[in-house]
This record gives structure tokens, sequence and C-alpha cells, in this order.
């Protein structure tokens, strides 16, 4: 594996229509992979605005999908590794809330279904993902030639079991595309950033889509890159932009050694286990 | 239980002094009582610099100790519940680092023995604590008439393991008396006292010491009482004083019932067990 390679968040601004926010990905797709990044990841339904009534009508089946489709080519031209935010996708009758991972050919290696749903009545901010999306069923940590990467959803990350999973399953980089409110946002995103990547000493590359007031679910945005001290590498604003910052895993061994928080924690005390179960998505 | 009730935080300036440190604990717990506090919180090594090779030499046995007499003396006093930091503690030969918890007739109730030993090597920063003591082996949630109090001290932090399951156990209140240093305190206290609250849900009132130039190791002070919301009630800065802050567990349930993150856990995914062991303390 390499030791240091170059990341991109595209912070794109969504729009409730499909081709625009395509034809947006791979412009900045392209801008990235001119900019040297060798992984580029989009942010949470980059296709579709993040409204349960319009998953259905946006979902696409991964073996028929337009949106798959375009990241796939926009990937192997620019010869960067995708991490496909998410889409809705179609299966077996069932949406779900699902990121794709594609290799510098635009070859889909794995794919991660959203596994926390979204059921939330704070004030001023009622959602209930779980009435039209199907959670998924399966830790996924990708294998690349740069670094195993633990991928999460927006959600996911209040959960420091899946994120100490993955750690565990030799996740040293956290993917998570994500799309906080303005509500949840100023409150909890970058304190449950940064507290994920200091616990597991993991670097933390969070994409949100950047804040869209047409939309009536507004996206935080503030994308994030976060390194294993819990030390913010850079940080996107509130419009559509493209940031950028370099992976560097000897930092994340020496960190390690020098803080060995892992080899500390008391497994004979109480123990963090994956399931195992037949169910595949 | 009573909904709700007046903690208050001691950030004393521990000395090179045994007797000195219990004269300055005697005086906080009367004024944290005058003022109304039902629950008062020492730091961590509050008898004790924090340097590890003091430790033998300050250390007490629970059945003779001069602090413990101390302390239960001044909550029986001033009718306030007392979590008393930490101490060294000598068992069996051997010295923990041992936070015992008090009820308002200075009757102790239970005793938390630190679980995740400090052992470092950061630039700037070498300690390693477990050349002098032994780590405790039980996690310890203490009823109280107040509410369900969960315990750590200042390394157990960085472990959302033992946070989660004192959550599952039914602790609402975790109260943590921590030292960390000038270089660990800037990158990371805030970050981890808020993450550990916003997860779990739960009141965080951490204790620190205030900083002291005239010892080798100098905490950071900035002693925090953080909500289930994760905003910070009050903090403290780098002098000694007393913080007091309302814990309302009224308050805990509504943001459970808005944000139900502990129903949302997929425990068909994973499972977080405690072990039971034979080791008692």
């Amino acid at each position: 594996m390499k030791n240091s390679f170059k990341i991109a968040i595209c912070q794109m601004s969504v729009v409730d229509d499909k081709q625009t926010n395509l034809d947006k990905v791979t412009a900045m797709i392209k801008e990235s992979g001119d900019n040297g990044a060798d992984m580029v990841v989009l942010p949470e339904m980059f296709n579709c605005p993040y409204e349960t009534h319009k998953f259905r009508a946006y979902a696409e089946s991964a073996d028929d999908s337009p949106s798959l489709k375009t990241v796939s080519m926009a990937a192997n031209m620019n010869n960067i590794y995708l991490v496909a935010g998410s889409i809705p996708e179609l299966l077996d009758g069932n949406i779900y809330n699902s990121c794709f991972i594609l290799n510098r050919n635009g070859e889909v290696i794995d794919v991660y279904r959203k596994m926390h749903l979204f059921d939330v009545d704070i004030p001023g901010m009622i959602f209930n993902e779980s009435e039209t999306v199907t959670a998924g069923n399966k830790i996924t940590v990708v294998d690349t030639d740069l670094t195993h990467i633990g991928i999460g959803i927006c959600y996911d990350i209040r959960f420091p079991e899946l994120f100490r999973i993955m750690t565990l399953k030799k996740a040293g980089l956290m993917i998570v595309p994500g799309a906080f409110n303005m509500k949840t946002g100023p409150a909890h995103w970058e304190t449950l950033i940064r507290a994920r990547a200091i616990d597991n000493q993991v670097y933390m590359v969070v994409a949100s889509p950047a804040p869209n007031e047409d939309l009536s679910y507004v996206a935080y945005g503030h994308s994030l890159i976060v390194d294993p001290w819990g030390k913010i590498l850079c940080e996107a604003g509130e419009n559509e932009e493209i940031i950028y910052a370099t992976i560097d895993t000897s930092y994340t061994d020496k960190i390690r050694e020098e803080l060995p928080i892992l080899k500390n924690r008391r497994t004979d005390i109480y123990k963090l286990i994956e399931i195992n179960n037949k169910k595949i998505k």
C-alpha cells in the first residue's frame, strides 16, 4: 500500500433534478482528478434531494443505474477511486440508502447500505427515514491498494460500536457521506467526527451536500477531514466547493504507537462483537 | 428519585503536601454545601500529586485512611453525596487509583478502581501509570436516591465501550475525575467529554485539579459539566474554583425520546458485552 495519497470531497449542491446532479458530479470529479486526487468522495444522496417521499422516484437498481454509469465513467476517465456518496437503491422492491465504492477503472468493488436509519422527532426537525428506506445489515470495510476504508452513512456516525468494529477490522480511513441538518449540525457534527477520529485513531472524511435553501431538508454542509490525532485538516463552508487533504497511513502508525489506545482496551472486561448473520444486504 | 439536583465540582489546586490538600478539600466541600450542592465531586488524585513515584508514599488503605476520614466527615457535616475524586489506595500490597463514593452520612457506598491505565509516550509527555498502579476490574454504576451514577477516571474516558456499558446499566450521569495535561487537554478534553454525552445522552461531570506549575505533571484544569444534548453547562478555567450545574433527569428522558439513539442501536449486528469475571477489585 501507498503511505500517502490525496483525497477530495465534492461538497456539491444537490437539486431536485437528477440529470443536473449527475452533470455536476461529473464536473466536480474531473476537477478533483485534475487537481491530483487519488480518491474522491461524494455526499449522501448526491443524485436526489434528501426527502423520503422522493426516494422511490429517484431510486435506481444497481444493474441498470444511470447514476452509477455516470460515476463509473468519471472514475475511469480520471483514474480515481470513488466513494460515491449514496443514492436511493432499488433492490427486491425495497429502497436502500446505498454507498457504492468504485476502483480506478470505474468498477464497483463494494457497496454499503446504511445500517442505522434516521428517525427523529426534535423540535424543528421531524424525519422518518425508515418509513421509506430499508436498513442494510452488513458492516463494510473495503480493501484497496491505497488503504482499508470503513464506510458509514450519516446517522451511523452516532454509533461508536460501528466505528470501533471497522477499526478492529483494520480500517484506518473512515469515509462517511452524511447530511446533518441545521439543528443537529451545529450541535453535534464536528464533535462526533473528531471523537470518532480520536477514539479510533483514524482519518475521518465526512462529505455533506452544500446547504440548499430550496429543498425542504437543508443539509448542514461543513464537510470535514480530520486526522488520527483529531486535528481538522480541512473544512468546507456552506457553499459548493471541493476540499482536499493528504491521508498518510504512517502518521496513523505514529499516533497509535505514542498513545496505544487500541492496545489498552480492556478486552478482559468488555467485548464488542460483530454478529454474523445470514442476511447479506 | 428526585428529577433535579445541584452538583458541584471542586477544581482544587493539588500540592505536594497531603494535609494541605485535605484542609483544602474540607473547605471546598463546605463552600459547595453552603451554596446548595446535593452532590460534590473532587478531582483525580485530590490528596496527592499525579506523579507515579509519589503514589506509594501517599497511598492509604481504605480501612485506615486519613483522606477518607476527612471527606467522610465533610460529606456528613454538609449533608452531601460525595464522589471523592481519587486517591492512591493500598490494597493487598498493590496500589490502585481509586474513587470512593460516599452518601450524605459520609458512609462509603461504593468504590471504583481505574480500569484503563495511562501509559503513553507522546513528544513532551511520557507517563507510565502501570509501573506503579494496578488496574481495577469492575465496571461501577452507583445507585443513589438522586440518580444512577457511572464512574470513570481520566484515561477511561477514551474508551467508548465503558461509557456505553454504564449507560446500558442505567447510568444517566457519568462522573469522571480526571487530570488531562497541557498536551492532551487542548487536543482532546472537550471533544471526548462532549462526545460521550452526545453518544449516550447522559450528563458528563468531569473534575480536574487546577493546573499547578510547581508539580512535574501539570493538570489541564477546565473541569466541565455537559448535558445530554452535548451542551456545555459550565466550564472552569485554569484557577482553583468551584463550578455548579443542575442535573435534570427529566431532560435526559426528553432528549432520548426526541433522538432515540439508544433504541436505534443495531443489536442484531453488533453486541457489546460486559464479561463477568471473578476478580472483584
